[in-house]
């Protein structure tokens, strides 16, 4: 789902990097991290975060687990998502649920980032057409 | 949506594998690609659907545009997946609609791929402990 | 490696994309193409050329197959890399080679880039500081 | 580079995954994680190593620094490639060299990992046939 974000923040015309992407720039004190942890935590997301703070950037975090998660540590905002992840979904049990795991938690953002990106739009005043014609041709 | 659909397949414990992913073997005629093309058509969803029916590989295809769009061509079954896409948006038009561009398909696919999961978790007889077990632990 | 190419022409300041990450703009008539495809031709590489191609934008076509190949026909200019790829390797035959498959024509477009790159930071005047100072540190 | 290997790897028929593709299985103390930190060390390096080696995985790392580096903590088996990166090619001096940055530790990597799948190619009996047949034609 963050990478949808991000596609669609590029689609608004703002400075949108994929982190792994091969054109991604180094984090400064002007930018903003946005994390995803569902569960609270994930080694590697712990660590993107510790390095975008040690050189100024800012972390939101969005997680479900907003009180016991390692990456809560590591923002400076903490959005909480309150869907089941991995963390709470029964751990396995036996009866099956409509949307195991992180499922509900994946839908639940899905939700978010259109209702943000579609703010945002309003707030940068892009035109349906300008954010049309960001959309890359190469597919 | 494809790339979580492909992970939770996998999850089943089923051979699924993600086009352009390192250890993507050959597709032979056992196998069944799913590709989805919202607006109908794009070069490369028509590339790898052509491939894979030149190696003896089925294609699922999901589309909004089952009529119009060039994949259809490709596939041996189609899934009609009725959602605005880019195709009839408005292209562009003046007035800001709250899920614009391809979201209300992404959406619906999100929604299908969560139903297609869970019956087929059904059918297989696959325990919510041995879905979570395959989970990968690298993150 | 036109991944590892992407990076550098990144870290030289140009505005360079990698097709299929998130952020990748629509190519336009300004825009270069630079693709690869050893043995002459794949798919997806058609696609992706034709579409460039449709909208105005150049397209500049690696290849060790430049008689051949069904890519070639997409390209406003070809450099013939002289090397083995999986065209010519003997098509798996008894014997076994160092080097076996598309793995010389990888390292040649390896060397080739590097002395690409090189020479592009001396024209564009781009000091090893600036050029390093651009690497992402979200690694 | 460690793409190229894990594509390798898996041609030869061993069951390889590239971390971060969508059906990388949790890896287990039967498992091999190979990692690769030029430099030393990078958090996420640090992050995946550390996960692997919870879970009882053997990790080799592959370092040009390897009585400095942080990641080397997390390695079973560490494999010291002798070449420049970028914590040891002068910090972004006014001279130019050839090969700047990590370059000349992405080459080394190159040809090490084509020496390594050669070798364990024979060791494995796989034949150029064989390796050929698992290259996928989805391309």
């Amino acid at each position: 789902m963050l990478k949808a974000l991000c596609m669609r923040l590029a689609h608004l015309g703002l400075s949108a990097h994929f982190v792994f992407d091969m054109t991604t720039p180094p984090i400064t004190s002007k930018d903003l991290l946005v994390a995803s942890a569902g569960p609270g935590g994930f080694s590697t997301v712990d660590a993107i975060c510790s390095v975008a703070r040690s050189h100024g950037g800012r972390v939101l975090l969005l997680t479900a687990q907003p009180e016991t998660g390692s990456s809560v540590r590591h923002a400076n905002v903490v959005a909480y998502v309150a869907a089941q992840t991995m963390a709470d979904d029964g751990g396995g049990e036996k009866s099956r649920t409509l949307l195991p795991m992180g499922s509900v938690y994946e839908g639940a953002m899905f939700v978010l980032f259109e209702m943000v990106v579609f703010k945002l739009g309003e707030v940068l005043g892009e035109s349906p057409e300008a954010i049309r014609a960001r959309h890359t041709n190469l597919e």
